[in-house]
């Protein structure tokens, strides 16, 4: 068992934050930040509402040293968001069924500036702001401040390490059950349950790829039954004590051909190379090429057909992203997933991946169960 | 058990739905529709994508008599989406990782169009697309076109009344089971279960507001245990077969009060003034309207705190609003909530709540259990 008590974060730490955020934004030009129920939210006041409906819900941060927040509520959900942790370092402001949000919003506004708004907020609150304050301007928030929840601090840090031992321990339980014979759905519904006995409260996927299904990165699960001779894709993850895991490991039932090993080596290699690319100031596409590179070499370029990692934190998929183009550098404490595959349409595919922080001088695994093939009966 | 098999939506149906969007969008004067995951591309095209991530997924129609449905996908979703329903009615063009979705986009729209854009669409797409293409504009799906998904056919129709059903079968259950000395919570984990065991594939709320919580309209559920003499307000709904229930009832241990009682009737007679006004060619606000001026009447105007009612289908939440300003009409095959209450500040709670369908001459209540006060144990 790796279930834990978590670290609390307290009002001051999510005060902290928006100061911070709030002077990020100063020095990125902008005139403040707007973020709706989702992960930024979450990250900035510990508030989630129940659900996230056409009511809006919106955080207003002033940039500079002053953030001033102010959160939008409907007043149906003042009395919940009243209770957040964050909600001693913000005002709240609730407006009723029948009025204009946006006009309550934007009274908040500088009617000629320029925001951050976070990505996943609703376009239809983003074009109510458009059409009440037509001065203003917006940009996506992992635009302009991709990395604002980049950089980990050591709560989260321990937090995310915690969430990871308890997706290695899964690994280690679900290697030794029975494949052969079984649905993907059978060992996806195995997984989800073990996960939520070490301790994860939201389980967010549960891939079992087994045999042609496996080269279809994104195959979640199906009713096809586990046969002696397949690859299986297994990639698991949630969130544990609101951070995240994910990780990947690619299975064998029973003796694996020679090319089946030598595709299984060829991944093996390329994460190790992506793990190895990382260290601070290296830019996040040198993890990409470092991995895509031995898969290139070894002459399977073509059917490495995603990026090579995503960040890590309160969500399981957030900047910053190692993918061909993405130049920032690297700093200590970001999280993120190296995980490199080949997919070979029709017959098979490999996928191995650990969620890695960057250290002072180099990278640190938060998954680290074997990754060499293992043999699954 | 009223679990049951959902009628099957074909290809054709699908088709059929986003001819009549795109008739319907070139009416509004509008080039085109842009849908993203969510319950505008479920009823759409029968797509849900495994997870909405910041990957753009985008289904285009064109305005007009030939839609020439494109669904823009991430290359790692296009063997997903091309498994769904209503494919076979649609043209998939995948992008990859670290190539622009948005320019991919642009190239299927008119550049000095005015689009709908479905209202849960990320922020960040759609400042994508606005930025690549600065002669569009945009409005909201549910701004433009509120009522696309409003008006049910015979087959939603029997969907939604299934879904109302089984809410029933729930409610009839859970009046029979011990309240007092309970757990809000433990009361909410059954009512999952029984909506489960009713046939429903997600439960979306299981509102279990005791005594002074009652007094809270978007209170969800605690560790409060209930005590003889509270009230208690039970809102609970999910999906069944891919479409919604919604149902209130208020109920109380052992005797009321005098008080309780008089609160209880006004909500009851708030609840069928509402459900009396429905039908077609009154307005929506009229319904809110004629449940109010029943509470209003009785000196608890203050304390009805929401509109009445929101419209359903494959959503929980969605247009018709029965809300004052709302003057669209009531047209037959809408299906909304009609559900008054009063909520006292510290003391309870009522709310009483059925989904209701507009018929060619009145209403129909798809949920129709006991609106009397319930006594339980």
């Amino acid at each position: 068992m790796t279930g834990s008590t978590p670290a609390p974060f307290t009002a001051d730490d999510y005060r902290a934050r928006m100061e911070r955020a709030a002077r990020t934004a100063a020095d990125a030009g902008l005139a403040g930040l707007l973020v709706a129920p989702g992960p930024d939210l979450v990250w900035l006041t510990g508030y989630t509402p129940t659900a996230t409906t056409e009511r809006l819900t919106l955080l207003v941060l002033t940039a500079g040293q002053d953030p001033d927040p102010v959160l939008v509520v409907p007043t149906l959900e003042a009395p919940d968001a009243a209770k957040a942790t964050g909600a001693p370092a913000l005002t709240l402001r609730d407006w009723t069924d029948g009025k204009d949000p946006y006009a309550a919003t934007a009274a908040l506004l500088d009617g000629a500036g320029r925001f951050g708004i976070s990505d996943n907020t609703w376009s239809m609150h983003l074009l109510g702001l458009q059409k009440t304050l037509p001065g203003t301007s917006y940009a996506s928030l992992t635009e302009v401040l991709p990395m604002l929840r980049a950089v980990k601090d050591a709560t989260e840090l321990e937090l995310l390490a915690a969430a990871g031992a308890a997706a290695d321990a899964t690994f280690e339980e679900i290697r030794n059950v029975a494949f052969t014979g079984r649905r993907e759905s059978e060992i996806a519904a195995e997984l989800a349950r073990l996960l939520r006995r070490h301790g994860h409260t939201t389980v967010d996927f549960t891939i079992v790829a087994s045999g042609p299904n496996g080269a279809n990165p994104h195959h979640e699960v199906g009713d096809r039954v586990i046969q002696p001779g397949d690859m299986v894709v297994l990639d698991f993850g949630g969130l544990k004590d609101g951070y995240g895991s994910d990780t990947s490991r690619t299975v064998h039932v029973g003796e694996p051909t020679e090319e089946e090993r030598r595709v299984h080596a060829v991944v093996r290699e390329a994460q190790e190379a992506g793990f190895r690319a990382v260290r601070p100031g290296v830019s996040c596409q040198e993890v990409d090429r470092a991995a895509r590179a031995v898969i290139a070499d070894a002459g399977y370029g073509e059917y490495f057909i995603h990026r090579t990692g995503h960040g890590i934190g309160v969500t399981t998929h957030e900047p910053p992203y190692m993918v061909e183009g993405e130049e920032r550098p690297l700093v200590p404490g970001m999280c993120f997933s190296v995980e490199p595959g080949i997919y070979l349409p029709g017959r098979f595919g490999v996928r191995i991946e650990d969620i890695v922080t960057v250290t002072e001088d180099g990278g640190r695994r938060l998954n680290d169960t074997s990754r060499e093939m293992v043999i699954v009966d």
